[in-house]
């Protein structure tokens, strides 16, 4: 691997007590291309920008996927990286569908270890306070015509994080718009299935809803995700949320939350999720909860449900009564290596470069 | 509009009578930017990269979408744009489904004419030869934040084209795989619409077929489009082809086709056209023609059809008997100024920049 540190480090310009979220990058990037069949000289680089022209593939004709991951800092400054082989995988399953080559274990793992090594100084401690990290892999071939791409650029890209969607929202379940269809790609992080998603979550938006639950595009029955989240519904103490399928995401925060939630001897069922039964569930009051959960916001807590016509105002929950706030601390807590680590989950990352500097 | 002309043209360099179609880019390309909630200057430069960095939100999030349109050279190299209006006002329908600011009716059409004016050498004449052109707008606002982007570039490339897809082709039914959502953003020219349809084109590939047609997500039971076009059926001699929706794009060809076809006293039923309809035809012997339009090829003769294990072979019609090649012939020879042009829809782009020159 190249290593090409900044001779311009930003950090010392960067207060990581204040600032928001998504727009400030680290010092340095990570980048490897694929050309002629096969994956090039992996480099870590200043980050900054790229030559592409507007002919670019990824932006045409949209061969381009993600990831989001987080690394969290300890009391000790140790840095941890959250069950990374799950996106490791799940990147290369979006790559598959949409026809991109797959990205080797040792480039993603040592890509990702190296850069968050390098630029561990970025990271911000404390409570909520995370890195957020994003492998992206996108079409650079420059040609017109819609086939599959031969060139990509594999990079990853970070910056620091702190919680955000604090407050309990309100959310719309949709009865027009979907983001995915039956044999399409709304399993796979195609950066295509988050432009769809916009512009109906903006109509909700301007009805007072912050997300949409998306449902199923033939008649609207099941809920499927909830924004750019997989979805939860608490009705007595069972926790609903559906299964996974080549229109819902395999989620990492909904794998972890399963898995948490069995380990508290909650049961959770895993299969369709009826609006219908929601909404029932909810007149004979036994809907205590429903949430969102994704890498980005942990929990994204919902305080009513539109639909239709109505608008269903959910029970206000203890900290302690709630599901979804339980759970939420019982992985963040394994996240930010406050709790014990049952699963194996933590992964740290090793003092490699400071050690060599 | 700022013109910036290229100090290095490789018109020269360039064989007009033997090239590949998609890869070489004209001298030039617009470009207008938009930011703070309005465009910019409008400027035409030299084609080549622009500076961005792999956290641009149109790889992450896939605000993306574009055009696609030719333009024709006469015998006396006057050069005619084809119903640009149409595209103009299709790609605000795309930019509104996907959350993106309207381009501006004077940026699209004098960034259009005074491009391909300026670069007027480019375009190749004779059978079949066109420039084909490419409006492309994609977020450019480097962010990690799943919403809406605040900074978008509007482009405009071209590539010297021939006629491809010359021999017909055996396409596919698809019967798994699907390219649109009810309330998604299948009939916009989203850049994620062409990459979810790669790998189903792939796995159609592998068994022999050249194109995918594809059918609804529910069941499969409808025609919709096939590979990147919109499709036409003909049994006896009435021709079929599906409605637009919100599944459907709203073709140029297609909608020529349909003027053309019926100018010719050909009925034209827009509607459902059901996969079991196209299959009886064919047992029963009326299934005459199959076949594809778009920008990029006008016409793709198909000359069988795979459905579940079965493989439909089609007539093999004269260019006089095919309405496919008839409509064909009546449209090229409109486009490229070999006919009287009923309906208004060449649009001749003037010598401006030369003769200030």
């Amino acid at each position: 691997m190249i290593i090409q540190k900044s001779a311009n480090p930003r950090i010392s310009n960067f207060d990581l007590e204040n600032f928001s979220f998504g727009n400030t990058f680290i010092d340095h990037m990570f980048i490897c291309e694929y050309e002629d069949g096969k994956w090039g000289e992996p480099k870590i680089m200043p980050y900054g920008p790229i030559g592409f022209s507007p002919a670019m593939m990824g932006v045409n004709y949209g061969q381009a996927c993600f990831e989001g991951m987080k690394a969290y800092k300890d009391e000790n400054d140790d840095v941890f990286l959250f069950r990374p082989e799950k996106n490791f995988s799940r990147i290369n399953k979006s790559t598959s569908r949409l026809a991109m080559p797959e990205i080797p274990k040792d480039i993603f793992m040592e890509g990702l270890k190296t850069l968050i090594d390098l630029d561990r100084d970025w990271i911000p401690k404390g409570e909520g306070m995370s890195l957020y990290i994003r492998p992206v892999i996108f079409a650079t071939e420059e040609v017109l015509k819609a086939r599959i791409s031969n060139k990509y650029m594999f990079a990853i890209v970070a910056t620091p994080a702190k919680s955000y969607y604090a407050e309990p929202v309100s959310v719309k379940i949709s009865d027009h718009y979907s983001r995915a269809a039956n044999g399409g790609v709304g399993f796979a992080k195609a950066a295509g299935n988050y432009a769809a998603s916009f512009y109906p979550t903006k109509l909700a938006n301007e009805e007072g809803f912050e997300q949409v639950i998306w449902t199923d595009d033939i008649a609207h029955e099941y809920f499927e995700e909830s924004g750019t989240m997989n979805v939860f519904v608490r009705i007595n103490d069972t926790i609903y949320t559906p299964k996974t399928s080549d229109k819902i995401l395999d989620g990492v925060t909904r794998d972890s939350f399963i898995k948490l939630a069995e380990k508290r001897g909650i049961e959770v069922v895993i299969g369709d999720v009826r609006v219908k039964d929601v909404v029932e569930a909810f007149d004979n009051g036994t809907l205590k909860e429903v949430w969102g959960v994704g890498t980005a916001v942990v929990t994204s807590v919902f305080k009513s449900l539109g639909y239709q016509d109505r608008l269903l105002t959910l029970p206000v929950l203890s900290d302690e009564e709630s599901f979804a706030l339980s759970l939420k601390k019982d992985l963040t807590d394994i996240q930010t290596n406050k709790a014990e680590d049952p699963f194996g989950w933590r992964f740290k990352v090793e003092r490699k470069i400071l050690e060599k500097a």
